[in-house]
């Protein structure tokens, strides 16, 4: 019996996925193998690797003149390997602070580069994003990094004119966006051409964790950077197209199964409108509760796909989890940080899924308020 | 159908394993979602992974003194972390090396330390290991690097004692070993406590690939290292039980069920034995074929993982592995670095497969010689 698994991610996979990945674990395409099993340099798996690049850039609509990269581990991992790629020793690099993974991506680069806080809404405890229109940029930077969608706060670009016209004022001349899109990839459509990378790890829209993608325009990858061993040099990823050492073969095949099964779902714009519809549910539900339920986000940047949410009554948090999970609902205990809920509603959560979580929260209210 | 699969990694692997994994693929241990699918905050998979790691130390002997991480990707990322971690930037760092992989190991290096190679086995072709006794050292060396058994020339160490004698010289006093035993894990018992780290990826011996392991002397994650990221400090991954970001939880879950399998069939004294035998069958068929094959590797070091052999004529190539793969038997063409063949014939290798090869090896000479 499957469960609607509201997790952050690692979270919910398609069913057909899952079904598919099964009756192929003892023989993958009549190989006499699983696909865990054989060589990432055979022909069949070199021929899968391609076509799931080319699903993955139809999917985003990535540019011809980006590279498309699968890199072993997570997003965290890229955070040190931008810096050390894109960056000269102790160069000044930008990152905008929306929320805890902007904070991470700082970390990481801190040993590489002079790091300018270009706006931080931490004061604000991250419910709103500061106007673009007031960032403040360093001196020849490298590139300015933000966070598309913040998974533990629920905070959410909603809307990027206001970004790309602050990088488009002199002082931002040559400055590449670069994005964490890990968890809002792939849920809406966007325009790849106004960032100079983005990139995330796989575990919530696009598949398992264990690889993440990078969408980076070639021409920074031309960029010295810093002295590395060569598995962290990009260019060297991107010269051997990915398998520059063994690859994570079975996640990169998850992760081809997924983009494929979302492709035949009708794409990014057909996720975007069911996004809507879920989230605009959810959100329906707390804000109608008449405060039994609360999300505190600014509403012009509430998340999609995290949903943060927190019972007036904090003493029935474990009710409230215990009930939900009895009625097949899990993953829904908030990011320590935080406390409270988090309902995660990314592309492979259906809409039923969101309808019995409103519905089983209406109810707890009734039956506890 | 399955095959006999004789690549070198990505590998076969236990069958019992990959039903136990298609199975459990749309309900793990009844929580409704995939192992893929669940947080690896989640009580249940924290469960697993510190069973896992249990089950690893018990399988490899790895003493309470060490350190057992496991970190995403393969084994070429921890040829970078492990100078980064274990050495001052420029400090000496030495290397043995005896095929392939200790190449790959120094390149992954160099950015970092000032690399001393020990011994070289490449004027020979590597086709044997330089005596140890001869092995020379660097003054303040951070370590001394070695691959245990080198997958593509087929060269691995069979007596480890002159290496453990030339480091009890007054010149390597404090000099810890670092072996790279990516494959040949698992494959007989280790004295681990004779070692400063040993670490490999998952994908031979051990499971999928996609994820390493490392057995590290806890002293020698005390040491500063070098400027990195915090996801590149395994004293940080080592405080998170390998969990500071979001581990391969698929990939985790894959190689503690190989482990298990391991146990439950005796463990690495039984493999050993089992091992030596499925060798001795292959070596023994290319020996006595008359020299319609040949294995050119010094018969004390011959790997009992890796058998690369040619044929006496090399237009026979193709008909050899087409008429092989027609028999159920794949993975066989050799490296490109080498041509020819290659037979990798891990723990998960049944006895029986070595025997289909080696009968299909006699055949095929009988037919064709």
């Amino acid at each position: 019996m499957r469960a609607y698994n509201f997790s952050a991610g690692p979270a919910t996979l398609p069913e057909p996925v899952l079904r598919q990945a099964a009756e192929e674990m003892l023989d993958w395409r009549g190989l006499g193998a699983s696909v865990v099993e054989v060589s990432h340099r055979g022909a069949e798996f070199v021929a899968m690797a391609a076509e799931v690049e080319a699903d993955l850039r139809t999917l985003l609509a990535v540019p011809d003149d980006y590279a498309m990269l699968f890199t072993a581990g997570g997003a965290t991992t890229l955070q040190a390997l931008l810096p050390l790629n894109l960056a000269s020793p102790g160069q000044a690099a930008c990152y905008a602070l929306t929320g805890h993974w902007g904070k991470t991506a700082v970390k990481q680069a801190k040993p590489y580069v002079s790091v300018h806080v270009s706006a931080d809404g931490e004061a604000d405890g991250y419910r709103d994003i500061p106007p673009p229109s007031e960032w403040t940029l360093a001196p020849g930077a490298a590139y300015l990094h933000l966070t598309a969608n913040e998974t533990i706060h629920g905070v959410e670009f909603r809307d990027m004119e206001p970004v790309f016209a602050r990088l488009s004022r002199a002082d931002a001349a040559g400055v590449p966006l670069v994005a964490d899109f890990s968890s809002s990839v792939a849920s809406e459509p966007v325009d790849v051409s106004r960032y100079g990378a983005i990139y995330g790890g796989a575990q919530k829209n696009l598949g398992p964790v264990g690889i993440s993608f990078l969408a980076i325009r070639r021409d920074l990858l031309e960029r010295e950077g810093q002295p590395r061993a060569d598995i962290f040099d990009l260019r060297s990823h991107a010269a051997k197209e990915s398998m520059l050492n063994t690859p994570p073969t079975w996640n990169w095949y998850l992760l081809g199964l997924t983009v494929k099964w979302m492709l035949a779902e009708g794409g990014t714009a057909e996720f975007a409108r069911r996004n809507a519809r879920k989230a605009a549910l959810l959100y329906d539900a707390i804000d109608g509760s008449g405060g039994f339920y609360r999300n505190e986000v600014a509403h012009a940047v509430r998340s999609r796909m995290n949903v943060p949410f927190f019972l007036r009554d904090e003493a029935l948090d474990k009710a409230f989890l215990a009930e939900s999970k009895a009625e097949g609902m899990i993953g829904l205990k908030g990011h320590r940080a935080l406390g409270g809920m988090r309902a995660s509603i990314y592309n492979a959560m259906p809409e039923a899924g969101v309808q019995a979580l409103a519905g089983f929260m209406r109810d707890f209210a009734r039956r506890h308020g």
